[in-house]
């Protein structure tokens, strides 16, 4: 918890206010920008990691998890501005940790499982865990694609820079 | 200078207060813990960039500048505490993006030549657009090295967050 609480101020400090070649650039055709990114964090909010945590708790006889749409936010969020984004991110995840937080979760709870479509068996204890990656990743996404727009900017310095040829890599 | 002056406010959501776990874990033997990175970056405002750029507007007769140590920090900070580090960086950023202010500089500054012992013939602008990506660059290493404390507890998870796996690369 002591990670997930940090993520919307780490996202206010990287892109409120930042211009727009920083905010929409992307790493190419298919790929996230850095307004993207804070949508697609913002479904997992709505749609992921205390949903599936729900499931798990219920224990119910079905504990399998709904697959996860990546690209929900493209439609959800048109035409919105990056800051009330921003703002909404924060609402969602304050939301989300109070939650958690509520739960006072056992050893024994955090062991429980739950079927991810495609991964198979895991438990609650995993599944707050990747949580925590999952925004870690995300950050490391996000300043990797803004790194990129000043790509052409460093001239002789780009093989001093190995952000700057990191790819986006599929998940498998 | 917008993204240069953001990046103490981002290590300060990411670092602040966070448990040793997390600020001291690396990526292995010679590898950078996010302790560490902070007091690299301390390393970049106090001999790096500023200090290249001054020598590239003294137009001088040798404006090649000096290596750069990147394990000056290692000896500088052993005993230092990460709210210490935190603090300083953001003082000595502050500081030197005052004095780029000050310089006003035009195109033609930018374009004056600087000599990098290794990379050779480099401009001004190719100085401080690398200070941008530097920046962005560590600060997707400190939350790679982040991430990467908690692969054993995700467990099952390890292949859709590829941020597990990527690696620190050596710089050509």
């Amino acid at each position: 918890m002591d990670v997930l609480r940090r993520t919307p101020a780490v996202m206010e400090a990287l892109l409120r206010g930042v211009a727009d070649s920083w905010a929409r650039g992307t790493e190419g055709p298919d790929t996230f920008s850095p307004f993207d990114v804070v949508g697609h964090l913002i479904d997992g909010e709505e749609t992921d990691f205390i949903v599936r945590a729900r499931i798990i708790l219920a224990r119910g006889p079905d504990r399998r998890f709904e697959r996860y749409d990546r690209f929900r936010h493209r439609k959800r969020n048109a035409g919105r501005t990056l800051e009330s984004l921003l703002d909404e991110f924060a609402r969602l995840r304050a939301a989300n940790l109070a939650t958690l937080a509520s739960w006072r979760l056992t050893d024994a709870e955090l062991d429980l499982p739950g079927e991810h479509p495609s991964l198979g068996a895991v438990t609650l204890r995993h599944l707050l865990a990747s949580w925590v990656v999952h925004d870690l990743g995300h950050i490391a996404q996000i300043v990797r694609v803004m790194a990129k727009q000043y790509k052409a900017e460093v001239g002789p310095w780009v093989p001093y820079l190995p952000v700057l040829t990191d790819h986006e890599r599929p998940r498998s």
